[in-house]
């Protein structure tokens, strides 16, 4: 359930009648779904001295000469940007930053609902990756890390390395690293519940956009046995000749098997598919899997194979939607990975700190694992603690963290 | 009296070492003094698809369809852009973005308190006059208005002209407009309460900077005698060949009555002192003005003339000040100014728009004028309610609003 909180003047606001007979999503969305709140509040002139002139100017004098200070002073401290360019906006593709505006609100509502990390909307009236890269990059002082979201592949790799080469606060496109981080912890206990290691699994991605170049790579890191990657052309293979630099890249690092052909190939005998991108596989295809198999079809709405198909041939079975069991959700990585972050002002988010989030949330479900549960409900408190806490440890590790 | 809240674990943060046996400004702003709350409460999955996908995707949807649709569906309606480069931060001149954060927190505090504008500090790492037009007007598609603040003149009147020329929401730089509102509608009452009109006065405004540039120019529009400008070289007239292109139109615009020399010879004899920017005004100077005149010293915390001095020769004394009578305080004008403005859905924000502000702040304490009481109270909650009225009328009849 979800309720319309009262407003300032103690009325709950009414759908209006534009809203009336729609979806209701529509008067839930009425006048946006966040609030900028003081947390002081002035009753009088005493108050408005200490919080604005002249005693600001005190603070404001106290950073201008120790810079560091403006994570003591500031909201900088638990403060991210959700920053779009609007150009691949969950499925509804380049729709343009106004409209994208309220799933940049509604990331912001998650980040405080489960973390605590106060998030600003920002959706950016340019697309180029200069330009991006640019303007967050001169908005940043505000900010302790910059979310990135819905920015088509494959400017969206070039605007991260870029971004956080410029600036020195955590910069992590979410619909890469917290895809890969939940499908890495799901991963590692669907092998787990099925008797095995990443390394004993030979994997499929369908999909090379944003989440597939990123579950790849964190897979390879995590050590997976082997793994194929397919895009709309087929599997991603050195001889092709129309590959972009990123996937080039990863055509060098993946299918160490050798599998030509389609991705229905790949598939036969694969024991994991992992579909990031859309279209349906036949029952046939997924039959042809190894014994004991694992199919995450991520796609929302319509995953890539059906659950009751999956069902008949899969050992574990997991989705992007929340009326099927094992839903791979990226609430369950990014509140608790910048909660951490923030918690030690990190610099940058480390492949560690991503396999500690991983590591985090497989490990909250680890007393309850069955082929059902391999991972926690969003709505599971402990997993934003876990991940912070875990992700914070890494970053110490690492040598990236302030505090 | 100034309260901390309680966070949202339930404590309330406490100073920590660092803070300890400091002006009490520190603890106060430990952890910065705003944050971002949602307005709607998920509390299952249920809620999560509403207010997230897949619900939202209808809402982007809806907004790409029509984009009138992102004012009824996000927090663009109710959202300011509170933005600095950092150049020109109170007295403290150039300290820059980071230093700069807290006084744009205070401002965005202010906005919700006053006016219940949700409001998001904007600290620009970048000072060029097409660099932050260029930044602002790729981030505004989340605003429905920019606030600009504490940029140094004369950067800010290019600034201001250029941004309001790319984009659609109202631009607002503070430290002009917000000033020369609150002067004026100070001025009117002063006028008034003396028995005469702006058409009577003459006066003389020490500073030329944002400030003295935007009181000189209202004041001019709202009708008053004369009004002569100095600056720190001396009166700006238009045989001086040092003048900015801003500072050149100010001198053929003022000075009616062709006074040379010095400020001192200006104020002989003048009706009304306005002082924005430093520096002592000495009593015989003081002493040298028209009977019944009208002393605003405005410089914090020392104003121009000290208010004992300005007592003993003047009828009425504003200051900027809080602990003396007849404060000139901008938070009399820029919530209800931008309440307005989004309550319409400005465009822009017009000159009828800033007078019909000062009328509504000179008419909040018309029926208790006296020399003490030329301005009312910033606590007294009729202010912003009367102002957005006002500007919101004068929005719909200069035809700038939307609704």
């Amino acid at each position: 359930m979800l309720d319309k909180f009262p407003t300032a003047d103690g009325q709950t606001s009414a759908p209006t009648g534009s809203d009336q007979g729609q979806h209701p999503a529509f008067p839930l969305h009425h006048g946006g779904k966040i609030e900028v709140r003081p947390t002081v509040r002035i009753r009088d002139n005493e108050g408005l001295s200490l919080a604005y002139t002249p005693g600001v100017a005190l603070v404001s004098q106290a950073i201008a000469d120790d810079p560091a200070l403006v994570y003591d002073y500031t909201w900088k401290s638990n403060t991210v940007a959700v920053v779009t360019d609007g150009t691949a906006v969950l499925g509804l593709g380049d729709i343009g930053p106004d409209a994208s505006l309220p799933v940049m609100e509604g990331k912001a509502l998650l980040f405080k609902e489960f973390a605590d990390v106060d998030a600003v909307p920002i959706a950016l009236d340019c697309t180029s990756v200069d330009d991006v890269v640019e303007t967050v990059a001169r908005i940043a002082p505000a900010f302790g890390g910059i979310n990135l979201e819905d920015i088509a592949a494959p400017r969206c790799f070039e605007i991260e390395a870029a971004l956080q080469e410029r600036i020195d606060i955590p910069v992590f496109h979410d619909d890469q690293h917290g895809t890969a981080i939940v499908v890495t912890a799901a991963l590692m206990n669907a092998a787990e519940v099925t008797g095995r290691t990443l390394a004993d699994l030979r994997a499929v991605v369908s999909g090379a956009g944003a989440a597939g170049v990123a579950v790849t790579n964190m897979l390879l890191d995590s050590g997976i046995g082997d793994i194929a990657v397919a895009d709309s052309k087929g599997l991603v293979t050195s001889d092709r000749t129309d590959l972009n630099p990123v996937k080039r890249a990863l055509a060098e690092r993946t299918n160490r098997s050798g599998i030509t052909g389609s991705i229905e190939d790949a598939m036969r005998g694969a024991d994991v598919f992992i579909g990031v991108s859309a279209g349906r596989v036949p029952e046939p295809v997924v039959a042809s899997m190894a014994p004991q198999s694992i199919v995450f079809a991520l796609a929302n709405p319509d995953p890539e194979v059906d659950p009751a198909i999956a069902a008949r041939h899969a050992a574990v079975v997991a989705t992007g939607r929340s009326d099927y069991p094992n839903q791979i959700n990226n609430v369950l990585a990014f509140p608790g990975v910048f909660r951490g972050a923030l918690d030690v002002r990190a610099t940058r988010i480390t492949p560690r700190m991503k396999v500690a989030a991983a590591e985090a949330i497989a490990g909250v479900v680890a007393h309850d694992l069955c082929p059902t549960m391999i991972v926690p409900s969003p709505f599971n408190p402990r997993v934003a603690v876990e991940v912070a806490g875990r992700v914070a440890a890494a970053a110490r590790a690492d040598g990236v963290a302030r505090l």
